[in-house]
């Protein structure tokens, strides 16, 4: 059994170390994988609109996700998440269940759309999820993104309307 | 005669008052419309990788664009830029100058490619500018873009390999 809930300050010790191994592995995310704690923080933590944190039953944090604004000004109203899901707890669904999660927070906070910006083509586990969930390709961006072991790999952009 | 060369501290009183007319109308930026001096400072000039003006024969700011990078970490190939052009300069071909003079910069910088986030597709003079400086409709976002006029429309994400 697990929870989705809102993120608590207590949860960063137990969740940095989950984001952490997947920015470190670089397969995923545009961003540096030696990135400080503090600058994931900011990114994770601080900057977005809002935080959501899944717990097992023994009430461990085990995913998050972000939501934020993927735009300013008159772009505002296109939300964009990032999601993370321990190692130890993949293949559970928890990916999806926060997706869902995710899609229903977006539409109470007054967003209509929601985009991804750079979906590794690689990551073929996580393209056909977003889909399952309504996303499309809207586009492909040719050699977007560096992999560590694949090189220059293209990368998606996924967008629906909520 | 026209001159692109790099930005100056004393050229953001003249460059102010044309990126501020085209923040303010609100029709091609996901910037916010009533965004702050000081923030369109740190947007246009503080945080680019470079910034780069275009003066007329008088030695006057009428044209500006900034370059950086559009993703950070294994996305940081990638280059992203903005242009504006002084409402009093317009269809003299600034645009796209400044677009190749950009392209070339890019190049220079080590970019690989350069992406335009948010390309709002009821503006099809920029759309048919880009093309023809090599750029490609990767994809389109249904209803990403609030028009003060148009209302919800599409954007195009817009790309190139360098």
């Amino acid at each position: 059994m697990t929870t989705i809930r809102p993120f608590e300050t207590g949860d960063w010790p137990t969740l940095w170390p989950i984001i952490e191994a997947i920015f470190r592995a670089g397969e995923t995310y545009a961003v540096p994988r030696h990135i400080s704690e503090q600058d994931a923080h900011r990114m994770w933590i601080e900057l977005p609109r809002a935080i959501r944190v899944v717990v097992d039953a023994q009430g461990e944090a085990i995913g998050s996700y972000y939501l934020k604004a993927n735009q300013s000004g008159p772009g505002d109203h296109v939300a964009n998440c990032g999601y993370v899901v321990a190692a130890h707890a993949r293949g559970q669904g928890i990916a999806g269940a926060m997706c869902k999660h995710s899609l229903t927070l977006a539409r109470e906070l007054g967003f209509t759309a929601m985009q991804y910006n750079l979906v590794v083509a690689s990551n073929t586990v996580a393209i056909g999820l977003w889909q399952k969930h309504g996303f499309t390709i809207a586009g492909t961006l040719p050699l977007a993104f560096r992999h560590p072991e694949q090189g220059l790999v293209d990368a998606h952009v996924m967008y629906r309307l909520l």
